[in-house]
């Protein structure tokens, strides 16, 4: 793996001290990293080399996963970090971080291989992006990649500004949009799942599947992010990025030779084939809703509303679902559903495939349908309900329910997967521009629908799995969500009772 | 359900005491009785009905799942019961035996429904239906039935003599042939595994089967039982009726509607479309072997041919495997391989379903096979084995098993189902006439072929899995026997490390 220099913009902000620093310092321990390393943090603050140095270490003593113990480890993974006080529009600061940049590349001897890291506000992106290309920093003999944190645009006509100003200073292959959904371990499994088990890719297309439904749901509220979030929303916040991921990643058919350029190209042109839903069928196709005044494991909590630094008369979003059909040959006709929302039930992520129902095949029989949950949240599981007869019951039909969970310690977190994908130089699970792209162009109509009031805003009580109209999505197909608590109903088969 | 006697040859024998009663009295405590029973326990003994209820009740506390505790609900079970003393082959004994059963039926108001369960040696079975007939038993107001354990015949020829004679005085649909492995609950379950699950009903064929796997190995050898089995040997002991029937049920699809008649149907045509093996073939596709001195769990065992009662010059094959092929529409060109054998490293009883090799889909994956394993002893378990990618091994492919296990307390024994069965006249899971006189056809040139020495006796070790040959069989068409052993060493795969 070739040296580099990691500069990383927005060092002493939450991002950096809770998932990045815990990140690197997790990968030196399993020696994905190159032998030598600079890495530059920047930000506002003043700090020394040595403040910062033990500012990185204070927070993988409060973040990481594994938690530093030898001592002269961790003195080596810090050494690397120097600081540099850098104000993101100070063009002369650029300059003399370069000169940093280059005077550790020759005290560690390392090529000009240089990876910048936005972890800052999305309104520094361009700026940032300018000041590389313009200071001499993106000059470089070796190689240098941009890894962007989300959100990228806030509608599709900033999308493409941005993406616009990012590609003076940037090539499309040298930006690595983060989706850290895309770096959960069971995210990154599901397209090999189904590539390499026949037992599944021989089923994996709408001959017999009958749904498929993609929950993302939170039980925390808005929390401190009011300011943030009820100008955004669950459709910008989690639908147009994480959802339609979540979405590519199940429907995918792994192209072969399996390349980044493969990867990007299938789901690019995946993303081509969801059916645009026109502004005015919106409401037909989404609904978005918002939660009032309910009850979490017993305990009252506000409405969205009257949560601190929210507009009492706010329109925004806290729960979307949302019915989307692919239009190709594999899934012409099956129907995906997608919700997404905060203060629900259950703090989930899961997809659930469902399979075309057995009963024209057995008059009579009460068998359920064959049910695939694809658990990625809170903790990993693949768990597939068939069908048995329970012999005690004169031979009734009864839920068998095989399950396969991971040993769910020590499970890396996204951001070690991508950052070393990064690190490597694979975008295969990066979010790419043609997706994104294409996801505000399928998000914008509901967007102006939402902005023009064309669908109305349910409601529902924090602490339940979203508003009504949820349910009647799914229920104009015939179908219904598939919740764990119903599952939790169904009793294991047993064939002796 | 109607009342009925329950006329019971052997009564004093092995198999009542261990089996019978027990699966009797657990239907009882289940109320899958009549309400009133008459039972007519019959054999050589002299007992009164008093002794011979004591005796019942003994076999219960020794031998029954569920051990006899409620008082009064046992004095109940065992009144049913009356003893007479009757030599297989005095006709007048039958008369008398005639005058019990009617005053019985008298005397409990019960119409005139007669079961008769031959639980003795086969030279009785004709003796006794002959005299069932001429004594008038057989002519009843009600309905008759014949239960009849194995061996049913020695060989063709003697099997369809035996059917000659039994067909004088029982109608086909009368007849009701155990085979126990039918009664087994997970064998019960595996056609409608297939039938009630799309997501396996779809792969049921030779698009996506490899090859299908059927053991049947013991760990014990032949024991007491030397003068029956030296005469018959695995291939008739377990081959010709267990191990085909099990073959059955796995590549059966069910039919439309499910009837008793249906079912017979169509394993009648699916044993006719097993492809025949002339005697000359026989070498090809069929190992005999014989267990020699070896080791079970450390200790040193005897040979086969050092085994008391047994011909120290003996032929006989304790292990058998073959390799069928069925010649229909769904499993042309699909190996089923099945073998059976004593004083084998384990005990345990498994269908495994190897599906088609996933390579082909990714290069240079290491993926392995899918399987689908059907447990039925030591303890029923359903195994799927599927490949995920293992995230901190760089996306390197291993197994993942999910597992299903059914709750293992109190599962009913197969007597318990059969004989239910049996007094409700649902014959689908027993064995008809036209599949035994099928599986003697296809075994009868093995019979002639070992006779004459054209099949090599191979030999092999106690405690092993069998001789080297079996394997050849596999590797013939490039598989191999899934062994648990193996499995075993297969970690389970975590995305986690």
């Amino acid at each position: 793996m070739e040296s580099l220099t990691f500069v990383l913009f927005g060092s002493t902000g939450d991002l950096a001290k809770r998932k990045i620093f815990p990140a690197l310092y997790n990968l030196y321990l399993e020696q994905k990293l190159p032998r030598t390393l600079s890495i530059i943090g920047l930000g506002r603050n003043k700090f020394s080399d040595d403040e910062f140095q033990q500012y990185v270490e204070n927070s993988l003593n409060t973040f990481s996963r594994r938690k530093p113990e030898d001592h002269a480890s961790v003195a080596e993974f810090i050494s690397y970090f120097r600081y540099y006080g850098l104000d993101a529009a100070d063009k002369e600061g650029y300059k003399e971080l370069l000169k940093l940049v280059e005077s550790r590349e020759k005290e560690l001897n390392i090529p000009q291989n240089r990876l910048f890291y936005l972890s800052v506000a999305p309104e520094f992106f361009d700026v940032i992006a300018l000041n590389i290309k313009e200071s001499g920093l993106g000059n470089t003999k070796g190689w240098k990649r941009l890894i962007i944190e989300k959100p990228f645009g806030h509608d599709l006509k900033s999308a493409r500004e941005l993406n616009e100003k990012l590609s003076k200073s940037f090539e499309e292959d040298e930006i690595f949009r983060i989706d850290h959904y895309l770096g959960k371990p069971m995210v990154q499994n599901l397209e090999t799942l189904v590539a390499a088990n026949p037992f599944l890719k021989a089923l994996w297309n709408n001959q017999y599947i009958a749904n498929i439904q993609i929950t993302a749901s939170e039980t925390v509220g808005v929390e401190e992010r009011a300011g943030y979030y009820d100008g955004t929303g669950a459709i910008r916040d989690m639908f147009q990025n994480h959802m339609l991921q979540m979405l590519l990643m199940t429907a995918m058919h792994l192209p072969t030779p399996i390349t980044p350029q493969n990867i990007r190209n299938q789901k690019s042109s995946l993303m081509k084939s969801i059916r645009r839903i026109a502004k005015e069928d919106v409401a037909k196709h989404v609904v978005r809703a918002q939660y009032t005044a309910g009850k979490m494991n017993g305990k009252p909590v506000v409405g969205y509303r009257e949560e601190p630094g929210v507009d009492p008369s706010s329109m925004t979003d806290t729960f979307i679902a949302a019915r989307l059909w692919i239009e190709d040959f594999f899934w012409r006709e099956v129907p995906f559903y997608i919700r997404t929302g905060k203060r629900m039930a259950e703090k989930c992520t899961k997809i659930v495939v469902e399979f075309k129902d057995p009963l024209q095949d057995l008059q009579g029989s009460k068998a359920a349908p064959n049910l695939l949950t694809i658990q990625i949240n809170p903790n990993e599981k693949i768990t597939l309900q068939l069908n048995g007869k329970n012999l005690l019951k004169n031979g009734e039909m009864e839920s068998i329910n095989m399950d396969f969970s991971p040993a769910s310690d020590n499970i890396p977190e996204a951001y070690e997967l991508l950052i070393h994908d990064a690190i490597r130089g694979d975008a295969s699970f990066f979010a790419h521009w043609e997706e994104v792209e294409q996801a505000w162009e399928l998000v914008q109509p509901i967007l102006d629908a939402f902005e023009e009031n064309l669908v109305p805003l349910e409601t529902y009580p924090a602490g339940s799995y979203g508003p009504e109209a949820s349910d009647r999505l799914l229920a104009e197909q015939g179908f219904k969500w598939w919740q764990d608590e119903e599952k939790a109903d169904q009793k294991e088969l047993s064939v002796t009772h």
